[in-house]
């Protein structure tokens, strides 16, 4: 097993091992909240796995579009029905959909619960479980509300990986892309060497990528829990992927396809800027199309206006002028502020 | 101006003091909040000494009633609906109920933004504002969904009490009991030989009174934010008074008064249990009464049983038995784990 920091724990079969639960789980009530599409592989299998703890269940619908304060409150209420307080292990058996709302639960019933997070996506296992950020979508925000919440544990079988639909896994990757653009050239030429057996699902590369996203992003939260400094550089491709599933509706693009699109976006204003070679920008397209993410916009999926509008309604939100992050080096990435709309605009 | 911890700041007329305001707040766009009677006084007044800035405001109904999630849902489309962002410093200018929702949305809007406080009640002033608690009731229950948020400075101006109700005053003063009594044995004596002064809302008294109480609460908190040990000594008669509130619908007793009649049925338990003296059950009855506060049920208020019912509902909600927090001599109290129900139980 593989620990990264002090409670991210990494293994195959995790999910079965009643014994690894034992060790981490003190006695006490658990609720398990999950999606239906993974609920139907996993839930019951955890259940039995938990069999001598005492757990109520929940499954919420599926999807970004259901990140809702209506699904939120489904969990409250089931807390309050069955009188559950503080003491009570809440658990997110899922994608960044479900830890999301149910770290934020975890943030605010009884002013904070305990929390765990077994997620079962790639891109909850190497980026929407680590860090904290819990939220949900309102007025059609996406995030707008939401908490800094870190779990107690992490649990990662990469295993459950295996039942993840093609598009699913491969969205999840472009968040590894990220970390080797922003943070660690080595991991980027890695991700380049072993492309095709990760996209094989590998067992042992698979632990080897989640572990080293998972040590990238905790190295950078300890910096910098909230969000104020150093994380930034994590939003790396992000503001344009934000303005790309605003602009779609969070329906025709996975969160990880946006980001690609957006890391390609901003790597050519970069370039455009001469803040990094057009060698740079052509080695990151090559690996988005290795991997089969999309590299451009398809203008069929979402109009390039509305993608534009949604930018600037980000800048205005932010007051003065965009601030973008931007790679000037693989594995290195720096904020950029003050830029001018004719800049940002995609063309 | 007195300058309690790092950020509490005790002065008279510095709601009226435009060079302490400049001095403390950036330039940020500013959103205040209040309720109506507290409005109807001072937010005006406040808007013109702040007239610098930019300002939002929004005025809430006032009362315990009004802290649900539909009002706190109204705070965060003011700041949707302006575009304001987490650098916009959020204000609360009003007692325990408009402090409780406001911090609550600071805490997660955008999963933060800044908090300043202006409370305008005695209760708000000397604790509801002091170590971050925030949060609303929800579906019947106090406070069951909330964070904890310390705000970046409580301004607290004396004066405003003036314009109190007599009987949310005296409310108020409650709090300030609990303190010498679960905290500081010199300042309980203090108040028993000041007390006509205090009624008659004497400046220099009032000044040293909050002061004094701001102190106790910063420093205990200072020990534990999350009122997991040490805290727990603040919640003297508070379990009681819960019940008394939940079960009177939140309608017929002021928290203060809930909270005198709390610590004296806690008391009374702790002289049964011979843990402390009838001496001392005597001397808080006194000081109790002298301040006008109610030292026991009014059973057409609300009736034994249902009061006792919901101590009972209290104790089921925390598993196992119940747990008070019972005084054993003048400014000294302890967790008392494991009581039994019929101890417990008001006759």
């Amino acid at each position: 097993m593989h620990i990264v920091g002090a409670n991210i724990y990494i293994a195959e079969n995790l999910l079965l091992n009643q014994e690894f639960f034992s060790g981490i789980l003190p006695d006490a009530k658990l609720v398990i909240v999950s999606d239906q599409n993974v609920a139907m592989h996993y839930l019951s299998q955890l259940v039995l796995v938990l069999e001598k703890y005492s757990i109520d269940t929940l499954i919420l619908p599926a999807g970004e579009t259901n990140k809702t304060w209506q699904n939120t409150e489904k969990i409250m209420h089931l807390l309050i029905k069955k009188q559950h307080d503080r003491n009570t292990i809440l658990i997110s058996l899922g994608g960044g959909v479900i830890a999301d709302m149910v770290g934020f639960v975890a943030s605010i019933y009884m002013r904070g619960m305990k929390l765990i997070h077994i997620p079962t996506s790639l891109l909850a296992q190497i980026d929407a479980c680590i860090g904290g950020k819990t939220g949900f979508n309102y007025l059609g925000l996406k995030n707008i509300l939401g908490t800094f919440y870190p779990a107690q544990a992490i649990i990662i079988d990469p295993l459950v990986l295996h039942t993840l639909s093609k598009r699913e896994y491969i969205s999840g990757l472009a968040e590894a892309v990220k970390y080797g653009m922003a943070c660690d050239a080595d991991f980027f030429i890695w991700l380049e060497e072993n492309c095709q057996q990760i996209l094989n699902r590998d067992l042992q590369r698979l632990v080897y990528l989640i572990q080293r996203c998972c040590e990238i992003k905790s190295s950078i939260i300890k910096q910098d829990m909230h969000d104020l400094g150093e994380r930034r550089i994590l939003n790396f491709g992000h503001t344009y992927a934000h303005a790309i599933e605003a602009a779609s509706g969070f329906n025709h693009y996975l969160h990880g396809e946006a980001v690609a699109i957006g890391m390609l976006l901003a790597t050519k204003l970069a370039v455009k800027l001469e803040i990094c070679d057009i060698s740079l920008c052509q080695r990151l397209e090559n690996l988005i199309l290795k991997f089969g993410l999309p590299s451009k916009l398809n203008h069929k999926l979402c109009s390039l206006e509305t993608v534009n509008t949604k930018l600037l309604m980000d800048k205005k939100k932010h007051s003065a002028q965009l601030t973008l992050i931007l790679p000037y080096d693989l594995g290195r990435v720096r904020v950029v502020e003050n830029l001018m709309d004719e800049y940002v605009r995609i063309r």
